[in-house]
């Protein structure tokens, strides 16, 4: 069954898409892992097929598609590999900030070569000490005349090496708590901006991670993003669409593992029988597509009202938990299931394994989206 | 949110069934509770107001109403409480058969009186040695003449006491197993039909639940249900939506619970604060709000397209096992989110925890549930 | 396996006792449990036959035995059924209080009458308003003169109906907090008290729970327990042995359902063959046998411990978690496993359902016990 | 608190061992990490300082030490990091084998270099195609005059790099299937014999994992171990000793995260406070303190049974199954408390992430575990 939301439209566009990575990323998504760096010409490539930013306005050289597109694009993107979803965030999470809250300067300058992958982007949020406590961020953009001195450290940011654009959250009022945090650009190769080390994750390799360096960082005014001191509401606006799009991910992921499980515990065979005939293993496969069908119907209703403009907090809060908590247990069980093959890294179970846990830290840990749930019955 | 199946029109229905029920029902449940027995008067009520069988078509003096309203009585049933589940039996379990398999004079002469709470009608499936494994039932409906001689024993049977017609699965043919089974109908006051004991049960004490014996139980040719040898294949196919309404009182339960919950932790006061202040209560409280609004998105999309008439075999056993699962989950969570007054028979919570355990048994063992899911996943 | 802080002496006196509850209790059981009381002439027997409070010392009755022994009559009275708890509560809980903190005048006067069953006790701790918050607590006992003036409610008080003398928990200074408790003995017929009602609980019918109610209830200052003042250290000490108490129930339900449940699924039937050669099921009681072996380690190992005067505070907190929730998941699962007979009354399992889940909640929660394991860790 | 099989002497071996692991192991253990492979050189120091096989009989040069050495060495190994199991595995699985089935002139010509680290030993039993099922194995041994012709392939082979001298289990009568079961050594540069690729794992990289291949190799009748046919009963022998190391080590690694954990807790702060003081996180952390607690009872407990000659093939299939799960819990549970370093390789748990899940399958899967108790409960 497919969701209300893909029309035949979407369909013929999947196709299409998964043609291209079967072609361009399929082959050689192992490779990337191994060099730990998905390369910049398939960012580009992904750029000419129009596959980046497709939903940007058309006068910014997007085609202004519905989210649909977005969805269908992290979908296939995820089953190709969870790296793939530094893409995704440079697409749906960091650009969405400049094309909604950007002055039309900045979206001229830069939205055009974020869609042909010119210009890869990232957003630094986390700290060495601040991850989900945003409101104790110590990274400081002081203005002085018409510049921002930019000076801090971010930690885990995703697309860290490639980024050409980085959406620094910082404070122009580092008095202030919440309100004191702002959002502004900091371009590549600005003097004082350095990058660490490219992080060494347990999965996700081929998603270059990394720490953001930012030493008396001069940048001019016109690099804040909307209004000063107005960055936690934008987070917070924009954090949800975030959030989605782990769900989305986790949803293949669980999927896909469910998927590579079923062929193998059908083609294995032990004690004289298909591996697939004790009534163990059929149970658990039963459990798990059953979690993954209830998780599926969940996601594509919640896609849907996403798309229809609804408050969806509390229920995006809800799917970012339980799908990649789902996702996690899917995870653990189906290379248990594969026996000493799930641990050989040949099998893609085992890549999976070390990918998954993530998502149950990043884009807010899953304990901050109970403790928004919460808050949001009245607790 | 409220379902897309659920028009104006189910909405104005709901409204004015819930106040029958609070008039007619939730003041005196209490009682049927201590009684043991929901009072024939009642059903009587229910008929005269047509919310008996209202489905039925019109010429047996039914309403024709489509599946929703059936939904929207079985859920404020449930909401008074689980006993109340014998009715949803009679109307849209037992009823069904009747209505699709019955001849015509069959349905004159039985319909009518199901709809206003004349008859009331039991299934009678499960025998002592047999529950899930219908294969295996002993008892025989044996054809002489113009006559079927109906022997043995069955347990378990919801309505067991109230009721006046019984669909009895039987063997007519002892020595086939799945093909020789039917279902023949035996009445009230037939000679060598008796009830055996009311079943004391850990919950649905209002429910009145039943054995019953049949010894050389003449019954007539016509008491048979459709085609002899077919029985089997009849309960395959309504199988479903029995599964079906399980799920929906279980997904009640779990959201009645829930309320019970919420307000109890808001009111009760610990350690100086409200205990619902406390991090792993909100958590607890959080993860079940999660499940339940996870379970109610997936069970409505299933009754939409149960609604469509489309086949639905695989998504009703996931809904049917998941659902009652994280309904006994539910139970005794919040029984122990209540401290010790959760064990107080005062408290409604109390109730629920014993009523909530049977619906992973009834209508086909949770295991049956993944064991035909796995079939259907080509295990 | 035994044991090691079992000898011989111990062996002989559990077939002793196990003979005179299979005289004197297992027949009746199932009556009292209707009667929701065991009858005082059963207390008198035990009495008569040294079996209540043997720990005492001799010059008041007792027969100065070891704590094994109590091991051996709170095991088999649970055997029996877990409304017997009321018993151990008397000999192992309450009395410990008059016999450690009690005068020699106290001693004499109360203590023989423990030990014949002429009084039976009970602890008053809980309140309407505070359960697991004992500084929260609101009774009081004002000294005016050569008597205290007791007022206040308390409840869920276990042998509440039965009860000659009761140890209070009050406040004598309501205005301190831990500092202010005092316990003080209210004995049967003194004016002002009074019993509430018999609770109605899910489980453990035949244990009367009650309400007590103290209105200007005048003690005389000789029924302080101990120094004033000191109570929540005597309660603080003694409530290890509470919780211990609590533990061995919990284990011996789990292996009183465990073997219930192997006995049902090697006779029941279906599908052509015992339902106990089905993997599913098969693993499941492995599962169920395992944590069962491992909580009786960990529970002996403990008991050994606490005879031998260790400090095993954190380890009660965490055998009394553990093993109350392991036993709530014991009855789910084993109810589960015998069908529909598991929710029929006259099958054993269904009582041990409803008994178990309050045993996480009393004697302090398992919430309560996780926070103290937690600040011992240096949390 | 220590172990009771535990005395003085062991305390001050361990010590002695932890000096000789700090000195020679845990500064370079990263570094083996990333070669994937512990030096042969490190194998040689273990031996020349008697830390090989101590066990062994003085007469080929062990010190007759009994096996709670042996629980030191393991447990210490597990310490420094998983992939040290290899180690264990060569003293205490694979060279009792020839300890107890050889022949005096076996024993004479391989135990003392098993001793000295000269010989590395692995045995070899996993096929391709079987794995839990042994007796579906297809590796044979021919006799043919003197020799036998091995033939075969196996995988996952633990040391199948280092290995000198490998117990290879084949069948000596194809026909047969348990009955046919026997055990040969093959040695280093026996023609026909060839190592295939070293197997890339998720976890316990440094410890080097390998197929083995065997065609046409010869080997003198005298490599035979014990009496053929008799293999399937010495490996059911000494696969008890097996899983108990592996139950060690799984317990090991569970203390091990939790310490890490408890200590990152400590040092983290978010939102103005230790994390520590989140009550969920003091929950969970309480909840893994308790069952690593109750682990490490049933664990001492179980090691004392085996130290004493008792049967203990139920418990050890009880602690295989239950330790290995519950570090896996751990695992997860205590990298997700890291936040985003967890996910970083240069923090110990995302390590001990990875290497905790292959301990569920190997030395028998938790399924083949749970399989033997049900058994042995007469299922």
């Amino acid at each position: 069954m497919t969701a209300r939301y893909l029309q035949e439209e979407h369909h013929i566009f999947r196709n299409a898409f998964r043609k291209f990575l079967e072609k361009e990323a399929y082959p050689f998504y192992e490779e990337w892992e191994k060099d730990r760096m998905i390369p910049r010409y398939f960012w580009t490539k992904m750029g000419e097929n129009g596959f980046l930013c497709p939903w940007v306005d058309e006068r910014y050289g997007g085609f202004n598609t519905d989210f649909a597109y977005s969805v269908v694009i992290n979908e296939e993107l995820e089953r190709v590999g969870a790296s793939m979803i530094g893409i995704g965030l440079h697409s749906d999470i960091v650009v969405p900030y400049l094309h909604e809250y950007g002055t039309e300067d900045q979206k001229q300058k830069w939205l055009p070569k974020c869609i042909s992958g010119e210009i890869i982007t990232a957003i630094a949020m986390t700290e060495p000490g601040a991850g989900s406590d945003l409101a104790g961020i110590k990274t400081t953009a002081i203005k002085k005349g018409d510049h921002y001195i930019v000076n801090g450290q971010k930690t885990f940011i995703t697309n860290g090496i490639h980024a050409d654009l980085i959406v620094v959250v910082c404070k122009t009022d580092p008095k202030a708590k919440h309100k004191g945090i702002s959002l502004v650009v900091v371009e590549r190769d600005t003097p004082g901006f350095s990058r660490g080390r490219k992080l060494d994750k347990v999965g996700l390799h081929a998603q270059d991670t990394a720490e953001l360096i930012f030493e008396d960082v001069k940048i001019p005014v016109e690099n804040l993003i909307g209004i000063e001191g107005k960055g936690f509401y934008y987070l917070m606006e924009k954090l949800q669409q975030e959030r989605l799009i782990v769900a989305i991910s986790a949803q293949i992921a669980a999927e896909t593992m469910l998927k590579l499980t079923l062929k193998y515990v059908k083609d294995r065979e032990a004690f004289g029988k298909s591996i697939s005939k004790f009534q163990h293993i059929q149970f658990r496969l039963a459990e798990m597509a059953t979690e993954i069908e209830i998780g599926r119907t969940f996601l594509d209703d919640l896609i849907e009202q996403h798309i229809a403009g609804k408050d969806v907090v509390t229920k995006v809060s809800m799917a970012k938990w339980w799908l990649t908590d789902m996702a996690k247990k899917v995870a653990a069980e189906c290379m248990h299931l594969h026996g000493g093959y799930g641990y050989m890294e040949e099998y893609e179970i085992a890549r999976r394994y070390r990918d998954t846990p993530v998502s149950a830290i990043y884009a807010g840990t899953n304990e901050i989206m109970k403790t928004i749930i919460a808050k949001n019955m009245g607790l």
